[in-house]
């Protein structure tokens, strides 16, 4: 059985990005990871993309993101889950290298939100949302998780308050983390007091929108992942060893029960069967953490804390340095930020650079195991992936 | 080595369905397909489509599309290709079957270009071409493949009649076909005194502009495709022999040469290798006519034709019934239709009938092996398909 490693990563700072196109983002993403493979040139592309058709004006995106790197001619192809759409194209690329179409894959990620004004984003991100059901009827895709929210915080008791603890927590990581759109810390009083975008959740709950790449490449050529490893100077191998993908209903109203992503659910419980693992054996996460309810929900769909109990451990200190597992040492999507079809491919570049030692910001406790956690919509699709470490 | 098959297929009628949206479009072709796979439950779901978030207003297309046809769970995700998508997403699901993330895969197409304004979709469809370098400029779609058809012409001395031999067939061959968008014959005058669009390419040189869906299953569960086959009275297995996919600039100032199309050299020499055929080899040819200069491209670069003689073999009736290859029974994109990111979908769903022997409309002469082509953009990307009959 051909095993798949992950031979190169690399990421551009989350921001506003008024001076760079899209093209120039990914192709930037893209010819770091390219570099840290010890300037391999792979054999297709994969992009993971979700607003270039109404915010860039453009499609046909995946080959210009490959002509704009240098790989003119070799093949590619865009990937669209909404916010899902990094894990997706990850789940495409893995699936290319596995099924022998082409050896060595990079996966990027590219978003550029800020090309217009924030309410063509804000409208282009309600497209993860149900045209016809929802969005018709005047959604906001926050309202929408704002809703879920409510219900959360009405059924186990919680206060605003304390729902607070995952973004003060988030924004201390990504004080960390060079490439984080919003590298600063806060306080409890500062994400309360923030204006409300949609009750019962405020500014500071939310994550930024911003632009920005991410690109990893992956093969299953296992000698030249050793070389490629020991040429540029790592003593690690990082094997992906477990993938899952699954989804749901676009619309809440056809859910079965609107506080489980039965998506995560599948997804992460096939990806821990595909690694032989269990969720006791991870040692560090990466959850996508839209909205602070979607990252307590993560915890608890994955199996790392009890339905209703997420935010209680959490404020009690769960799942900080030391625990098992750390999560969002990157500062997570709430101030590392989420460009959205990137930020399944930063979810991956950052747990790689824990594993491998190397990770320029909030340091991981040397894991073994690292689980990615990426979806779209309100779990409409997920996508989780296990990286494992190999001396 | 896993072969893998095609186990059912089906389409729907292209046309301006103003009753239908484009998730009850898919779904259709896809029950249908099911259906003829003796409704079987695929374990993933591709889906092929370039427009969605400009002219539908909604992303997560794929979802809905598993959604609404009795699928929700299954990993899904959409491709986007520009007019290559039904194509690319086939690679992908081609490659989702073979590396065995999932055994059986349904792969769709579904484009609904009439939803808004033809306007709309011209400024939708130009997104094939590149935002920056061409469109910013003025560029439609259409104009610029005037501008290869001219050189072409030009270069090789044809006149608009002696390109005109091209729609004058499709018409004729669709005139058969009860899913074609044009269903009925021409004649050399119509073309001739049709109104011009971008000059050298006038209305009847040009695919139309139409709603459709098509999806096919595909499997690497040999007994299981034998079973369906007799269960469904069918006395032939038809196998995925072969695909390539490539790509090339976006913008056509960046080309080498605007005469060939390179990503189709690419492909469909790949394509051939992995299936261990060579052009003579072959019966039976979908080739991606959008204008009739890129159906001629086509079968000169996939080496049915010398450059620049398409069309004098095409006028002295070359690839017509009782020819090897026969090319185009459908229609071809001309005037079966060509709902973007169904159209390489639809190739595939032909070109197995043809095979079966089942084809509804203009009968090949009983073809063992066939070739799809499907492009986006004026070749960006090429995805070369090839079927093979076994009893």
């Amino acid at each position: 059985m051909d095993r798949v490693f992950v031979i190169g990563v690399g990421m551009t700072k989350i921001g506003r990005f008024y001076d760079k196109s899209g093209r120039e983002l990914v192709s930037e993403a893209i010819l770091k990871a390219l570099e840290d493979a010890d300037n391999i040139k792979p054999k297709a592309l994969v992009l993971g993309n979700m607003t270039s058709s109404v915010l860039m004006e453009q499609d046909s995106l995946a080959a210009l993101a490959a002509d704009y790197s240098g790989l003119r001619g070799i093949p590619a192809f865009k990937v669209e889950a909404a916010c899902g759409s990094g894990g997706a194209a990850f789940y495409a690329g893995y699936s290319l290298v596995k099924s022998g179409l082409a050896d060595t894959v990079v996966v990027a990620g590219v978003e550029k939100l800020t090309e217009k004004l924030t309410a063509d984003a804000t409208k282009a991100l309600a497209q993860a949302a149900d045209a016809e059901y929802e969005v018709f009827y005047g959604a906001t895709f926050t309202g929408l998780n704002a809703l879920v929210a409510r219900l959360y915080m009405n059924k186990f008791g919680y206060t605003r308050e304390d729902m607070a603890y995952w973004p003060l927590r988030m924004h201390e990581y990504a004080s960390y983390n060079p490439y984080a759109q919003l590298p600063r810390k806060t306080s409890l009083e500062a994400i309360l007091k923030s204006p409300v975008v949609a009750d019962p959740l405020h500014l500071f709950d939310c994550s930024p929108i911003g632009d920005g790449a991410a690109a990893v490449v992956i093969t299953k050529d296992e000698e030249l992942a050793k070389n490629i490893a020991k040429n540029t100077g790592k003593d690690v191998l990082v094997e992906v060893a477990g993938i899952g993908m699954a989804t749901d209903s676009v619309d809440l109203g056809s859910r079965r029960d609107l506080l489980t992503l039965e998506s995560t659910v599948k997804a992460s419980r096939d990806a821990y069967k595909m690694a032989g693992v269990s969720v006791k054996d991870i040692d560090y996460a990466e959850v996508h953490d839209a909205f602070h309810i979607t990252g307590y929900l993560a915890l608890e769909d994955m199996g790392f804390a009890p339905k209703g109990e997420a935010p209680k451990l959490w404020k009690e200190g769960k799942f900080a340095k030391g625990d098992k597992p750390e999560v969002n040492f990157s500062g997570g999507l709430k101030a590392r930020g989420h460009p959205v079809g990137a930020t399944g491919i930063y979810q991956i570049v950052e747990a790689t650079m824990q594993i491998r030692g190397d990770f320029p910001g909030y340091k991981a406790s040397d894991p073994v195991i690292a689980v990615t956690q990426n979806i779209g919509g309100i779990g409409t699709y997920s996508i989780v992936t296990i990286l494992r470490r190999h001396r």
